[in-house]
């Protein structure tokens, strides 16, 4: 039986916090543990550098993302894990698919009007301060995607349109050049996706500051717990779900006996104190095997960077594979 | 003392004809030649491909390109000759400036404007039917151009802005990354640039149907030169330069003692067809021995691909070296 290949990019401009792994990491890697799926996933440096001009952060991110992904149990035997920027051959297709892409589909792409719509409001010239990276990126993105023919791209709602312009673009070179070349790539939207809240409330995003980090030493982690918004309500006083972004929380690393308990011991008086020690204990049973593999990794980089070349070796076979039949098929071939 | 490094790139979409080699390929040739230069030309196929989707084209028209250059005798120890495509670096390269080029700037450029000018003229939406390449390729172009840190490239007036386009972008790296890695590339615009006349009088272009071929046997080139417009003087009558295009081209061929000579002759009444005789015989001087080497290098195309494979190997040294140092400036690094 044919495998599903399953591709999913990771931007490297931050650091991982407890929302991308309860919303991103846990369930990817759980996917990728199914027997009848290929998997590929990869840093996105080169999507990176669009909006972020730090080096440092991206150099940083790139790190910090990798070490993440391997310490959360990643495994390489069976995931193609690579970076980006090794596998040159996917800025060569970049440029073959810009010279066979509208300029009309661009000018669609959800985020590029998006930031018109801002200039427009704040009485600029339509195009202010955009650059090219930010409009032309869903091409990128579709030489991501279908240099390794991807059947499924996990989205969530807002990245649907970048692989529907994938299947596009792919079925224009298709059918420009009468080949056969790219698979058209079907985007699948987990609707159960979970999205952990934050210590506000709202969900944990690093653009609202409410964030919790994903390593940290137990006393740490109690000190981050500890902010977790809660009310005035003293011990004894019974405790509801909508009180506190302390129940989510509790459920997204618990069983739901385990959960059900902790609810019920709220509701029957246990004081919020307490209940941010029980989840600190909770959240660290799952994460402290992880921060020492995290930080065993982070402390020899040396280690990281030869998981990748090893991905990227495996990656750039079949890369450059495509890339000779998608030359071929343009003219762009040895004269001998 | 330092050198000046020339650098220009040749599309791939056409053959070769007389007017491009007295306009374009003797000059640079000759230029090339001159001891304080030191000159980069490329056979430019990952342009081609933006308005030529006819693979067959694009090769065979790179295969005559590379020939054609050879055979007028490019020197290939002091020119750096290679294909654009076997640069993948250049590729690379593009996607970085790509994230730093401003939207706006594309929006300015004339192939571009040219393009949404027609579409409105036909009551059509500005952008249709406008592909991509034709909207980010000046992005490309400097990519070609300051990968290599080149000086000097020498255009026609309708490519001036593309050079300061890829001065402003240089310029804009540098600054944002706080780095010195690009030279600014200046223009050079040659005033005395031999421009051809075709068969009928007009500037000989492949679009205007009026060319004669670069390499042709003795008894083509009669053909070819006797399709050029005269009147209907007859023999004896005094003939004058404004009469025919046969003056100027003759004049591209020949000593000025020459030329003086072939003009005194035709006002004294020589013969319309015995002076087609004259300057076929006078072209065929300078093209013989030039369409025996183009025949023999097309007749083995390994030789061609051999020598660009050497220019590649050549151009790549350098352009590794200098995505390197980008790569580095940006954050896109070795974790090790």
């Amino acid at each position: 039986m044919n495998k599903t290949r399953v591709l999913t990019g990771v931007t490297t401009t931050g650091i991982p916090h407890l929302g991308n792994y309860v919303g991103a990491i846990r369930p990817a890697i759980r996917a990728a543990a199914q027997e009848n799926v290929e998997s590929y996933l990869f840093l996105a440096n080169y999507h990176g550098i669009i909006k972020c001009h730090q080096p440092e952060m991206i150099e940083e991110s790139t790190k910090a993302v990798a070490a993440t992904w391997l310490a959360c149990g990643l495994d390489t035997e069976r995931t193609v894990f690579y970076r980006q920027s090794d596998i040159p051959e996917i800025l060569e297709l970049n440029w073959i698919l810009t010279c066979i892409t509208t300029k009309g589909l661009m000018n669609r792409a959800h985020a590029y009007k998006a930031a018109v719509d801002k200039n427009i409001t704040e009485n600029q010239d339509a195009d202010f301060d955009i650059e090219m990276g930010l409009y032309s990126y869903p091409i990128l993105m579709t030489a991501d995607i279908i240099m390794f023919n991807a059947h499924h791209v996990p989205v969530g709602r807002d990245q649907i349109q970048h692989v529907e312009m994938a299947r596009d673009i792919a079925q224009r070179f298709n059918h420009r050049f009468g080949k056969d070349i790219f698979r058209l790539p079907e985007v699948v939207i987990d609707e159960n996706v979970e999205l952990l809240v934050g210590l506000d409330g709202r969900k944990m995003s690093k653009s609202y500051g409410n964030t919790i980090e994903l390593f940290l030493t137990p006393k740490q982690r109690q000190k981050a717990v500890n902010k977790i918004l809660t009310n005035l309500k003293e011990p004894g006083e019974p405790k509801f779900k909508d009180e506190s972004p302390l129940f989510e929380i509790y459920q997204a690393f618990a069983t739901p006996a385990e959960y059900a308990e902790f609810e019920s011991n709220l509701k029957n008086g246990m004081a919020w104190g307490e209940a941010k020690k029980v989840l600190a204990a909770k959240i660290g049973e799952e994460l402290e095997p992880l921060t020492d593999k995290y930080n065993e990794l982070i402390a020899h980089p040396t280690q990281i960077e030869e998981i990748l070349q090893a991905g990227a070796a495996k990656a750039r076979v079949e890369a450059r594979e495509r890339l000779a039949q998608v030359k071929d098929a343009i003219g762009i071939k040895s004269l001998a």
